[in-house]
């Protein structure tokens, strides 16, 4: 059975869902995203993900055309329609197709363009959380408002090419000397004294929502976490370093740039953070 | 009659110019796009905007697919089959539409998708040609490689909001206390000493083809050309300041953040780029 997508009102094949090519996606990346995790075809932190959506639009003026709530409904009969036990639910709203290209915010009654649609992947199984994952180090190249999740991605795109071309599972972004985030992951590293270290939110990350649960689960069982920069020699001198994100959840960082992270495998802390996130995400799931 | 637009290979109603949701430009902003203006039926600099296009893409690794001579007769034919006697045509192409959503490209045969399509402006004889434009300021919040044609707009796009919310005709946009570029021009100055100065060239600006023709024109003519940053002090000092583009070719500046530019008129050495430009861009159009 062919693939079932949302387009503006409609659930329909995901061959025929397509967007004119005056949206506002399209010509100047004037939107905004999210991907939700599924397990056993429920949605995974998506409160967090859709406040997090609320604020993306919210920074750059752009109204939802659906309630959040309503947005939830879709998403789910969405994964019902797909018969989707475990992947991931994506979504975007664009500021909508106006009649030509202009800049500027469309001065008509221009309605927002809201697409999602799924794909399947076992993220509790995947090789990768036993293995853990290489990266590879580039500049962050990315614009200065990293805390809007926009589809502005092509530095993103750029980014994890080059990781992928390497070989390396991500790319960790690097600024004035300090790890940003990967292209799509937040960093995390376990220091040699046992404190968890992840880069503050500000303009710089974006507020990764699994990024959020990770810290608040390891805070509520008293472990020891530091926001702020780290340096990529600090990680290669870390106990552990991982990566967090909606569609990984919690993944070890064996090596960057090729230099072995500790022994070179997934840390117990590692395997213990994704442990605790994998029973949130089942006993919170909608 | 309906206008018409061009979608990989066929030339459709605008109302039915679609690109999957999948496509690389909605998602990811893994695209480049030029624009080139047409006065009477034909295109102006067109061999310019080709060759930085080829440029582009290729600083993304993108393969156009199609030459760029078959680009240029399929602008033509958009042209005609419009009637388009003065405007623009745009046309962007993105890496296509894979068969899911992956950062990195993809691995696949997947075709590039090419789109074009038309608009009407009548650029000679614009009001704000005569009347010149006022221009705020906001800061650059740009990635680092503004000298790619990116589809990825947002920063733009907010910049030229804030400007039409300000009744202003473009943002000037300001970094390390000097201005960088407009949303969608480049931007000159004529210092006191008749100086003609325009940024140099660089991953903090986009070489803009109007920019270059005006530059070439000027130095033919033994007018004295700079190629440096300035900033906003510097252009409210100046005898005059103007932009270029290929929808305004040049445009004078007559206020930057509600101070006005000398006398609040565009200048004479504008007026005379303008119509020195007019005539090359007709002398070369094809």
């Amino acid at each position: 059975m062919e693939q079932i997508a949302y387009v503006n009102g409609s659930f329909v094949p995901l061959s025929e869902a397509k967007v004119s090519i005056l949206d506002r996606g399209f010509l100047f990346a004037d939107g905004i995203y999210e991907v939700a995790a599924v397990l056993d075809g429920k949605l995974i932190d998506n409160a967090s993900h859709l406040a997090r959506l609320e604020r993306s639009v919210g920074e750059i003026e752009l109204a939802l055309p659906e309630t959040t709530a309503r947005i939830q409904e879709i998403q789910k009969e969405l994964i019902a329609r797909n018969n989707l036990v475990n992947g991931m639910v994506y979504l975007e709203v664009t500021r909508g197709a106006d009649t030509g290209r202009d800049f500027a915010f469309p001065k008509g009654d221009v309605k927002p363009t809201l697409i999602m649609f799924t794909s399947t992947k076992d993220i509790i199984n995947a090789p990768s959380a036993k293995t853990g994952i290489n990266v590879i180090t580039v500049p962050d190249l990315r614009w200065a408002r990293r805390d809007i999740k926009s589809v502005a991605l092509l530095a993103q795109v750029l980014a994890k090419q080059a990781a992928a071309v390497a070989g390396a599972g991500e790319a960790w972004m690097i600024e004035d000397g300090k790890v940003t985030e990967g292209g799509s992951s937040s960093c995390f590293i376990l220091t040699q004294d046992d404190v968890i270290v992840t880069r503050q939110n500000g303009s710089a990350i974006l507020p990764g929502c699994t990024r959020k649960a990770v810290v608040a689960l390891a805070e509520e069982r008293q472990l020891r976490v530091e926001e702020r920069a780290f340096s990529v020699e600090e990680a290669l001198a870390a106990k552990e370093a991982f990566v967090t994100s909606a569609s990984v959840f919690v993944q070890g960082v064996v090596s960057i740039d090729g230099k072995k992270v500790a022994d070179g495998k997934p840390g117990p802390m590692t395997n213990r953070l994704r442990e605790i996130y994998v029973e949130f995400a089942k006993a919170t799931a909608v």
